[in-house]
């Protein structure tokens, strides 16, 4: 199975494709999240990898968009923890390490344990999996990357330093999506719990209006797990909303409740059904 | 006036602070967004200007975690579109240039104006600002940074193609900061609206909660203009919800409103009642 992820192989997005779908699961690499949306609807991967949102730097908005401009299915979802690790070439060892590569994001993330090695330089770099790569192919030997243990294996580099990351609570969401007349997948234990459904709306521009909306759920005891508004391009004062919650399509009361909040919308898409 | 702002001097937060403050606004760099929140409590600043969303990226919930961790008021909300400009030293011409230098992002959101440039190396830089800084004190005269107009204005480079970025859309949503016991500031014209108030609250985990707490506003005829859930750290099932409307903190209604909400709620902050 290939799945298409942005980023080099290695990335967080590619650790998340093997936890869903296992260590078999080869992944195609996109530079920009549109080229993997145009990668699973033009059949060059069977199922595509997305981060949809983070614990720290929230919704990505722009893959929400492409949600609603292509026609795909949420198959499932994951909550993978951004473990950083320090990783250099074999042999090398901490006391030779000059130099440390990786995104700015991850550097950044990662200042407490930066903080004990100040003689070190910070170089930016396009991608934390990237900076393994690159390491690895110019073998250098006075510099480490910071990027996911998985990258550490594709590349053929060691991990000196475990868990370098500043904040525990930092985890990204990913979907993993498929074409809608694609079979069900054979999923990991990690991608197996309840039944969780995500939807977008728009409602007129009133007062009161959203409340309306949310008693479609609440009348029928619905729980939601996430709401976020979000302003519609172009049309100042109207508004999307994301809601998740749990339930199956199929159930009788989710069935009455998308039926009733079709009646309050002007715009109602599901974007899928899945195992939470 | 000294302004705390993330990032090098001539960062979009420092253009924000010169359209909200005046051009006379002098800015307090900082290299993480907590730096910028302990310099406006410690009295280093007084004020700060950190962004809050962005429309590609989503909420900044770690600056949500600091407002509140930290006692401050928004006293103005600003949205600021990301224009990049391509700033080279005076002198250089289109034809010198072979490398640019910028974060990441930003190389990522000049995509379309690159490939125009294929033979251009793309160097990634800690700062958008920070690399306009870095070639003029450098005198590169075969280099670029991709960065904010104001940017080229502090550091002397020169602006060789204006608003290169792929995506007029991307605007930044950024909040003045001051601490309670100041005075009202005198605004710009840019940050010279109607009144919103922003909000945090939580409320029990029953289904319907978030539709109980939504009927204080509905019942009243206030219009949200943002709602957010963020789960609780720790605390699964448990959420904290983002919320702003329009109307003033002074206002019957509004008082009435969240009179209202804090019979319904485990916590309720107010941020702060601005000019939107």
């Amino acid at each position: 199975m290939t799945v298409a992820i942005q980023g080099e192989a290695g990335a967080f997005s590619h650790e998340a494709a093997l936890k869903l779908l296992g260590e078999k699961t080869s992944v195609l690499s996109c530079q920009r999240f549109e080229e993997v949306f145009r990668a699973l609807a033009g059949g060059a991967a069977e199922a595509a990898v997305i981060p949809i949102e983070n614990t720290l730097h929230g919704s990505v908005h722009e893959n929400y968009d492409h949600l609603l401009n292509f026609d795909f299915r949420i198959a499932a979802e994951l909550n993978l923890r951004i473990v950083h690790h320090l990783i250099a070439l074999p042999g090398v060892r901490l006391k030779d390490v000059r130099r440390i590569y990786s995104h700015p994001v991850a550097l950044n993330q990662c200042l407490r344990f930066l903080g004990q090695h100040r003689e070190w330089e910070r170089v930016p770099f396009y991608d934390t999996a990237g900076s393994v790569k690159m390491l690895v192919e110019e073998r250098l030997r006075d510099a480490a990357a910071i990027a996911s243990e998985v990258s550490a294996g594709i590349y053929g580099g060691r991990i000196l330093r475990r868990s370098i990351e500043d904040d525990r609570q930092n985890y990204t969401r990913f979907f993993l999506l498929r074409r809608p007349e694609q079979p069900p997948l054979e999923l990991n234990e990690a991608g197996k719990k309840g039944w969780k459904t995500s939807i977008v709306f728009s409602t007129r521009n009133q007062p009161g209006s959203l409340f309306r909306a949310l008693s479609a759920f609440a009348l029928r005891d619905l729980s939601l797990t996430k709401i976020e508004s979000r302003p519609l391009r172009g049309k100042p004062w109207e508004y999307l909303f994301y809601v998740d919650f749990l339930g199956h399509l199929e159930d009788e009361r989710v069935k009455r409740a998308l039926g009733h909040l079709e009646e309050l919308c002007d715009l109602l898409r599901v974007f899928g059904c899945y195992r939470a």
